[in-house]
């Protein structure tokens, strides 16, 4: 990509040289959009009979990202992951995303080239296209704001809300991978600088990328609301327990995982037993797995297993959908079975950098 | 508005309790929205043969508001006032707004209810539907991102780049109004407290109301691009010197600004006066008018006068668009005529609160 890689400040280049740069690198206009970077609001053209799906998150230093942790790239590239997932969460098809940041002092203009480039990778990855956005100053840290348009057939909408008593549960890929991988860049055990066989390097690896390059499912979400497979579904950004517990609010019911049919990869097994740690725990309470967690009618089981051969991420059943009643909880491998508690990571109550915290009540 | 307006801090509600209440409070679907707060995207139906305009803005602590100058409900409101104007100056309807605050503990829920009852004031006014967001924590201060659709017929936009060379150049409503209001609250001349005749009170308020509740003009916007009228607009944000330098470059034209023309109110004047500051100073500098900068070519003009009487705001002529080689200038009232220097608010260059700054060199 031929950015400058300059030590420019921005003091010099001010926010117009900047917007004129990142409309230069980054600012094509095509069929669907008609207006891009450089006016006052993006011109789209929208697919006709289609519904519009829009999300947005506010991504605050300290809070949703450390720059001891990841680099700008990373930072970038996360942030646009992360929207994406929502599309992924509905079922829809991304097409569209709005940047907005501001940006400290202590950033320089090849910094932030980098945090677009990370948004750009991801973005290009998807066939997203960055249409508008906003930077400034800030005198306190670094904040972004990421917006992002799907679009989806109407009656192929994947919400929260419709999970009934009986229906099955399920998740795509692993879980636990990205608390993992970010406790890894915490105690600086960096893949490159770590001893032991390659094996072991390229687990830690795996996880740190599983923490700051997630992939959204967008595949595994168009598929379930292609084939009305879904009945509810939901990204795992809170983390398992969490994201769950908004499901089951919405749709008005309880329900039960099976601790021994939660996905786990070989990479977090092996990280968790070199840190007695158990990887049942990871995967209940770490969030930020970009995962989708979704219910699926029991009639319907026999058609999803034969589709998942098309999708390349598996699925996984980890439960079943019980009466409001029932609350939620979680079944051992030897039959007992105790009351799952909710305290997934939330910002107001722990001014704390992630992991959302989860406790796994025995 | 039935919100309570306890103490609670968000420590205690936690962000889904403050989620819970937005929705109970601001959630409501309607027939063009099927999903709003609550799920992992709004769900929009768009109207049909409509193009779809999409801006963000992120408002940073310290850059774009202040907690000593502003209430909370005056920052919501002008946030979404502020986004709004992005759609006039395209000429376009506004319809949804999607709000992510990053919150510092500092805050209760209190304040972030006035935050959202000042957004929805300005949502109602102008028929704006507010249909998801994001709240987290802050360690650095607040901060907020608005990002609006609007939606235009194809072949009626407004866009930055048609300004000809010959085309008058038009402003609505009064300039400067704004930077006037901002240096009133910032020597804590409040309105309330100032000594004076009845006039000269009505006067401070106004300025203070221009500069913390700015009307979108999209009744203005409209106008404009269903008759075609305008070969060019754009929304002063940054004050009119840079703004207009930005079509100027868009549109590869220069212009002249007639210093004799510019529309000050009397309540500006009058400020002016008391301060011994040249009001067109105010005019030409003052950023957050959020007044129309358009461009209209000659022929067109009896047409504009004529619907003039249709828009409840005032358009007036203040210059005319010259070659790209003429530059920028403004022509006094004696005849003579001088460059005018672009130095308008640059956020990476002044690390500073508005106003935004511009030179208007002799």
């Amino acid at each position: 990509m031929p950015l400058r890689s300059s030590r420019t400040s921005l003091h010099q280049i001010g926010e117009f040289g900047l917007i004129r740069s990142l409309r230069r690198h980054f600012g094509r206009t095509g069929p669907s959009v008609l207006r891009g970077i450089g006016d006052d609001a993006a011109v789209i053209r929208p697919p006709a009979n289609r519904l519009l799906l829009l999300s947005t998150d506010l991504l605050a230093e300290g809070i949703h990202f450390d720059l001891a942790t990841a680099t700008f790239e990373d930072i970038g590239y996360k942030a646009a992951a992360a929207n994406l997932s929502d599309i992924a969460a509905m079922g829809g098809v991304p097409q569209h995303l709005l940047v907005a940041v501001a940006i400290p002092a202590s950033c320089g203009s090849s910094e932030i080239k980098r945090l677009y480039r990370g948004l750009m990778r991801a973005c290009r990855l998807y066939g997203v296209e960055l249409v508008g956005g906003d930077t400034s100053a800030s005198r306190l840290g670094l904040f972004i704001g990421v917006t992002v348009t799907g679009f989806a057939k109407p009656g192929q909408l994947l919400t929260r809300d419709g999970a009934h008593t009986g229906d099955l549960l399920y998740v795509t890929g692993t879980l636990g991978d990205s608390l993992a991988g970010l406790n890894i860049l915490r105690t600086r055990v960096r893949a490159k600088g770590v001893a032991g066989d390659g094996q072991h390097k390229r687990y830690l690896r795996y996880l740190i990328e599983r923490h700051l390059r997630p992939t959204p499912r967008l595949e595994e979400g168009q598929l379930l609301a292609t084939h009305h497979l879904a009945t509810a579904a939901i990204d795992l950004s809170d983390g398992l327990s969490g994201d769950l517990a908004h499901v089951c609010e919405e749709s008005g019911v309880g329900a039960e995982i099976e601790i021994g049919a939660l996905p786990l990869s070989p990479a977090c097994r092996s990280y968790a037993a070199a840190h007695r740690l158990d990887p049942v725990h990871l995967a209940l309470t770490g969030g930020e797995d970009y995962e989708l967690l979704f219910t699926v009618s029991p009639g319907n089981r026999a058609k999803l297993d034969q589709l998942t051969q098309r999708a390349r991420c598996r699925f996984s059943c980890i439960g079943t959908i019980r009466p409001k009643g029932f609350g939620l909880r979680v079944k051992h491998r030897n039959g007992s079975s105790r009351r799952l508690t909710i305290a997934s990571y939330q910002h107001f109550r722990s001014q704390r950098v992630t992991p959302r915290e989860a406790e796994w009540s025995r």
